[in-house]
């Protein structure tokens, strides 16, 4: 019984490091050192090359070490086995932070007042709103999108959130379903998009969502970039309709250099920083995980492969 | 009787309706109407002319628009009647708004991630803190002070104050009087200037504080310009003590075209903006602060001339 640990993009010492100190009870491997395929029962991967867990012949739960599944779930080959979604706090809150300060941001006009830095002119803006003034709307209430909301609503924000299913959180506006799409964006200045990609969620961020928000409004995408109509937003821009956009994540990563987002004076864009999983807390979820698993208990934050995440 | 409004900033209209809409029992006069200078027994002011306030025989209480009296003291002529500082919620909301804005934007590393969009540069910064490991320290903990400290510490930052006299928040760490300076300074990674500007606090932003400060630490001062000793911040900020500041007042405003703020890559300069009195929620104070000295009820938010605000 091993646990086989893959990562073709982290720097695996944190992750083995945590590991071996939490890990007392299962043998680890860290890919590509991998001795005896049948032993491995448990894989902690993240973007494993396609093919690789399939030649697992025991392997019985797979954790993913980002909170997002959709590139695991495209591998044609994936093991029907469960696999498990990462929540863990470091993450979460890493994408809160990140979240506030960009629609802090937004609310108090930081990229004019930068602006205006670059051209030393001082230009005041006197009658700003409050936050209690500012409706900021969260697109996706799981752990992230509820914990985001959460704060913003201790920042003293009007915020709201739309799911898949109804959610009640205190403080907290709840819209959900097709039908609640509409309602939720007509009253929604700054967006924040926390979603999970899914065939559903796919480029859900085009031109009818943007024109369902009020004229002025603010996009922030934390999730992934396949959520963005990239031409769509573009325009969007050009017309006055959106005043603004923060984007962390892209169709294509990184950002190619000669990209219009770069250079757009009403796009703030970051390198997809908005928060990664932390070893230290992530590694006690997955040794929690296996415990579980060995106790013959359910596990937590288990993806449904047909709700893809 | 009659109540005074005198403003030589403003454009008086956002409070004249407001004051004619709330104060039903006192009539008003908007200098520099001033028909019967013996029948003002109240004044509503913000940066009047000097020795204004002296020529009002019959003058009971003067009110202050702005949170800041030290203006107003340094009027040799002011009478000697009670001064009531601006406490109220739209300005104190705002200061809070205001100062998260800051504080995330350099825990979350922004001008970094702003420098690099400049430049097309993808360059991740993957391990950042998260708020609960990032300390921050609020300097006065007034009304500005506490609310700030207390949302801080909601964004779940490590939140520390420093005030002349021992104050008491859930969640945040209090430090008092000169010997509490030293040890507050010490532990402080972003510094929060919310100080009413006395004697004792000119300057207090200069080349020894700085020096407390643990190396890296990044200053915020959103009180006032003559706080801050504006050759020792340049000093700091080259020698790497400080690796950043967010300025919003200047001892000189506006800053003039050029002055070396405007340029320095590591200096965010805002055209005092942070929070402004709101009209609608000041003038309830204003009206409830009148009712009570009528009543012959004690003032609030009285200023103390020997302490400076």
């Amino acid at each position: 019984m091993t646990l086989l640990f893959v990562s073709t993009h982290e720097d695996p010492a944190a992750w083995t490091a945590e590991l071996r100190a939490r890990l007392t009870e299962v043998p680890l491997r860290v890919w590509p050192e991998l001795p005896d395929p049948d032993a491995v029962e448990y894989a902690l991967v993240w973007a494993p090359p396609p093919g690789l867990l399939a030649t697992l012949p025991n392997l019985k739960v797979v954790f993913s070490v980002g909170a997002g599944v959709d590139a695991l779930l495209a591998d044609p080959d994936l093991p029907r086995v469960p696999l498990v979604r990462m929540v863990e706090p470091g993450l979460t809150e890493g994408m809160t932070d990140y979240v506030c300060q960009q629609v802090l941001a937004w609310h108090r006009r930081g990229p004019l007042f930068a602006r205006q830095q670059r051209e030393a002119v001082w230009r005041p803006v006197l009658h700003q709103k409050l936050a209690r003034e500012r409706k900021v709307g969260i697109l996706g209430m799981g752990a992230l999108g509820a914990d985001a909301a959460r704060t913003l609503a201790a920042l003293r924000f009007d915020v709201a959130g739309w799911s898949r299913t109804p959610k009640s959180l205190p403080g907290v506006q709840s819209f959900h379903g097709p039908e609640g799409l509409a309602p939720f964006l007509a009253r929604t200045e700054i967006l924040v998009c926390l979603l999970p990609l899914t065939p559903e969620t796919d480029g859900i961020l085009d031109r009818r969502l943007f024109a369902a928000l009020p004229r002025g409004a603010v996009v922030i995408n934390a999730a992934r970039g396949r959520h963005l109509v990239e031409q769509d937003l573009l325009a969007a821009l050009d017309s006055g309709q959106l005043a603004g956009a923060t984007l962390d994540v892209f169709r294509e990563e990184p950002l190619p250099h000669t990209h219009p987002f770069w250079s757009h004076p009403k796009i703030v864009v970051t390198p997809h920083i908005a928060a990664i999983t932390q070893p230290r807390t992530a590694v006690a979820q997955v040794v929690e995980g296996i415990r579980r698993h060995r106790a013959g208990q359910p596990l937590e934050h288990l993806v449904d492969r047909d709700r893809g995440y």
